[in-house]
């Protein structure tokens, strides 16, 4: 009745055709014990439990899929508070039992998903690779001499072999992604602080994310809809601030040149270059960017003072107990022994300057689209030079939290001599969340290689991401003001999104203006004219925002009516007819954004 | 012919007089060299240099206040770079010569400001109290046996004394703050990142804040407004996000019970209590709050991880100059020798925690009054017990910048058995810079206490300069809008105010648009042209009015910038061009409503 992966439209498809809750952990309890990887699980959630979980959601909400994850089976992480099991971090001389769920966990067994165990991990989720464990390393499930990635390793082999619908992982350095690109799933990287850490065991407290594992975007974003919103207990928690992407001329930054680094890995980088071809073919544009600073910031996470804060998480169990470390991880966590807080300082201060030079990065781009992972290892390569390999699998992971963005880690295939899969990454500047699973969908449906263990699947149908609207006033920009544009975060910063983009009517000409800075054109209405209309965007702003945003634009500029092409009049810049007299008629090339790019 | 406190609407009015800045820097000359305080200036600008600004400033900009500060003089304290005068930052050993200015300078120097030379400062910015320097105490001006409180010392011992209209301080523990309070000054802290801190010396280079020192609340944001701005150079540079604060109905926060701290001092907490009597007949409402948090995010800045950041600061130098640092300084700076990266991320996960509270407060108060400074020292106290009673200085100052606050600190009145002044501050979250500095500039005047140390002195009426807000926005109506007309309501209902009734620029020229109902003029700015200028109403808005107000103008009418006779650029009704053509130019009748009146 249920197919081997269990995706959110074939479990509803179920649910409305008469399965139950009780049957459902029925066949999760005979997965559970037919599965071929004994170190998936620390600690499986028993049996009578998972029955009565069943038999509880049937008695609160009878009705079939009256709650958005109604009997959705799930798996978490041994670092993530599930009420009624031990918490051990992957160190069983570190257990405690929770009185309550985390956060996460609470709101999602609120909206009546079910927890199937908690799952094995990198000790003190520290390592990439899912061998820090001393309940054994999970493997690929394509390949049992691989690695399964980590940390979160038994959360995304429980999902791509079809034991659980969704699962919860953690990722400082890239834990929540690695395993996904290893294991041909989905890993949602929300934004630092969107989903909260309040019963967390902490690596990094102040970049740590809960992450999601599903087996299509729109699954892991539903579940993450469910998870997210600020709570006051987790002092790194914050309130939501969706940005918007452009919604066409979406460009797109790949490596380039010497930053294109696979180790050997010639199957990791057809795959990656193929991704490439997919979101081209999708409408997007290709950017070079500078990986440089982002390779910088990657580096800070274990090289610089951050590796303290693991330090500063265990140091009291550290001092009694670093027998009962991993030897591996005993190594990382004490190499923060000798460094001061000037070092932490310093640290901080080249973050800040590199995240100066990212935001010029973010000029050229609108998305980074990286390989997740450059290759991977064998369990047994992996543990004879665990510390030099596990860093070569973070090379594009380990910046994104430092420097506070939102990541989607999708499928790309397989390669074609290993049979292994790797994944791709987009990534975009926080709380670009919803903005970046349009693509990612779409990115993970061309890659076409099913869904977790399964290759055949085909993803199922799923609605579009669609922002909703809130009251915000609409405002049209014609320049700078563009996405990607210099001026475009005096839109960004108040919490502006992006509509749409368009044409204005036909009677209006576009003017560069002569000795601006940044550059920028003129819109002036000239009735009767009939040019090819200017491609704008249509932004939506808070109301106050956009009264202060009005307040601070100098002369020559000014807030009119720009009639759009579709015959509606919204508030957009104009231009005073004195500014534009000898300055350059550029209406002809139909946009600022393609005027810049033409050759002058 | 100049007054002895040189607040700028005396300095204009001197100007419109026929002074020019010559003369200007003669009396700044005369004056410097007449003072009975030799410990303000570290470095003066020698003589010949002051009347070269002045020669150049007139070259440059002929026309009298024909830049923002046109020939207005400030002193800069001698941790911020000054082309030309060496940065010492109080140890000289430490002296350099800056190639360029820093930014702030820089924006102030091109707006017609004169520097008129480096003050005096606790060495590296570490203190609040204005002894710790090789360059002797400067004193009180109403007392010379008084500190001036510190860092920032020599200069707001300069404003006060009448040898600068206003100057820059830094601010990391309350150095903006604590020296006007015994100065009977305004203290003008931007909210952090909002003025850059390129080409100044870190003392924590994650909070420091530049400030200014000024005699009103509005000459203090006149200066800020110049000063401020995005700058890519400086990591920790934001860009603005004003926030506004409820027009009506403020909640302040006050001290209550045990968090009532004045060591003794019962005429200052008098004029504390007094500065209550004084927000509450403006009309806020008082409200209780507990100060416990914010008490403890100020421990948190000498005795938690931030000293580190002035070890960051001057590690190298340190090394090998010990002997050269004031002994209190070096102490507190060698202090952080022995923190590790673990207690810094274990301070900031406290700062976090922190934060979370003073949110909670923050639900209650929409502004804390607090007093600047609890009490008072000679320089002898201060001496003998350098770290102590420097600490107690700090207790209501600390914790702004680590929270991330805007404040204004404003005189509040003598001791009337000291004759010695004392301060309140105002402090509201960040971005909140305007909207603080209407009720400042009221709580100022309500406090008739003088301008430095001119007690007598009638703080002037403010227009050009008076920021309005309560985050207000002022917008120019030319037309249907006026006073009286039949559109006037649009701005009445959600609150507007009329601010004052002026004339654009020469330039404009007015036009009877024809067909319109009710009957509206269009404006339009002719560069060149030299009209009447045409009479308008400046209006202030709520910024979320003011949006929706934009958003409801038809075309051809939109909110551009409108130049008015006094020069500045304010949001106001223009016209988009085309629709003039063939309009009656009614530019000679002066303005809309002459025209309504005049015989058709």
């Amino acid at each position: 009745m249920l197919p081997t992966i269990l995706d959110l439209s074939s479990l509803h498809a179920a649910y409305q055709s008469g399965l139950t809750p009780l049957d459902l952990v029925e066949t999760v309890i005979a997965r559970r014990t037919a599965s071929n990887d004994p170190a998936i699980f620390i600690t499986p959630t028993p049996d009578k439990d998972l029955r009565a979980a069943a038999r509880d959601l049937m008695a609160r909400a009878p009705e079939p899929n009256s709650l958005p994850l109604w009997g959705v089976p799930f798996a978490v992480k041994d670092n993530i508070d599930v009420e009624g099991l031990p918490t051990t971090a992957g160190c069983p001389a570190y257990a405690y039992n929770p009185g309550t769920d985390s956060t996460v966990v609470a709101r999602l067994k609120a909206a009546g998903a079910i927890v199937i165990g908690k799952t094995n991990l990198d000790q003190f989720a520290t390592g990439l690779n899912g061998t820090r464990s001393p309940h054994g390393a999970p493997r690929s499930v394509f390949n049992r001499d691989y690695i399964s990635g980590g940390s979160s390793s038994g959360s995304a082999v429980a999902v791509a072999s079809g034991l659980a619908s969704f699962a919860l992982g953690t990722d400082t350095a890239g834990s929540g992604r690695v395993p996904a690109a290893f294991n041909n799933l989905v890993g949602i990287k929300p934004t630092p602080g969107l989903l909260p850490n309040t019963g967390v065991v902490p690596a990094c407290r102040s970049v740590d994310c809960v992450t999601i594992f599903a087996v299509t975007v729109g699954d892991g974003v539903a579940v993450r809809k469910v998870a997210e919103g600020f709570d006051i207990a987790d002092a790194f928690s914050r309130h939501a601030r969706p940005i918007s992407l452009p919604g066409t001329g979406l460009r797109i930054g790949v490596l380039e040149g010497a930053e294109r680094e696979f180790f050997g890995d010639t199957g990791v980088e057809r795959l990656y270059d193929q991704a490439i071809q997919s979101v081209k073919a999708l409408g997007a544009t290709i950017v070079p960017f500078d990986y440089g600073p982002f390779r910088e910031a990657a580096a800070l996470l274990y090289e610089g003072p951050w590796v303290a804060e693991r330090l500063a998480a265990v140091e009291g169990f550290l001092a009694t107990n670093a027998a009962d470390f991993d030897p591996a991880v005993r190594t990382i966590i004490e190499g923060a022994k000798g460094k001061t807080a000037v070092d932490a300082f310093n640290g901080r201060y080249k973050l800040e300057e590199l995240r100066r030079k990212t935001d010029a990065e973010w000029q050229k781009a609108d998305i980074l689209l990286l390989p997740t992972a450059p290759t991977t290892y064998t369990v047994a390569e992996m543990q004879a030079d665990p510390i030099v390999l596990n860093g070569r699998l973070g090379r594009y992971t380990n910046f994104v939290n430092l420097l506070d963005c939102a990541a989607i880690a999708v499928p790309a295939g397989f390669e074609s001599e290993s049979h292994l899969p790797a994944g791709v990454t987009l990534i975009a500047p926080a709380f670009a969340d919803d903005a970046l699973a349009t693509l990612a969908d779409a990115l993970h449906r061309a890659a076409a290689s099913g869904m977790g263990v399964d290759r055949d699947r085909h993803i199922p149908p799923q609605c579009a991401f669609v922002p909703s609207d809130d009251g915000s006033v609409p405002i049209v920009v014609v320049g700078a003001h563009l996405s990607g544009m210099p001026l475009n975060h005096q839109l960004t910063a108040p919490g502006g999104r992006l509509l749409k983009t368009c044409r204005t009517a036909q009677d209006y000409r576009l003017f560069a203006l002569p000795g601006t800075v940044p550059p920028k054109p003129g819109l002036i209405r000239d009735p009767g004219f009939k040019g090819p209309g200017l491609e704008v965007e249509v932004w939506l702003m808070p109301p106050d925002a956009f009264g202060h945003f009005v307040q601070n634009i100098p002369d020559p500029l000014g807030i009119g009516k720009v009639t759009l092409d579709d015959g509606s009049a919204v508030s957009g810049f104009l231009c005073e007819a004195h500014a534009v007299r000898g300055a350059e008629d550029i209406t002809h090339i139909g946009g600022w954004r393609t005027y810049l790019r033409s050759p002058k």
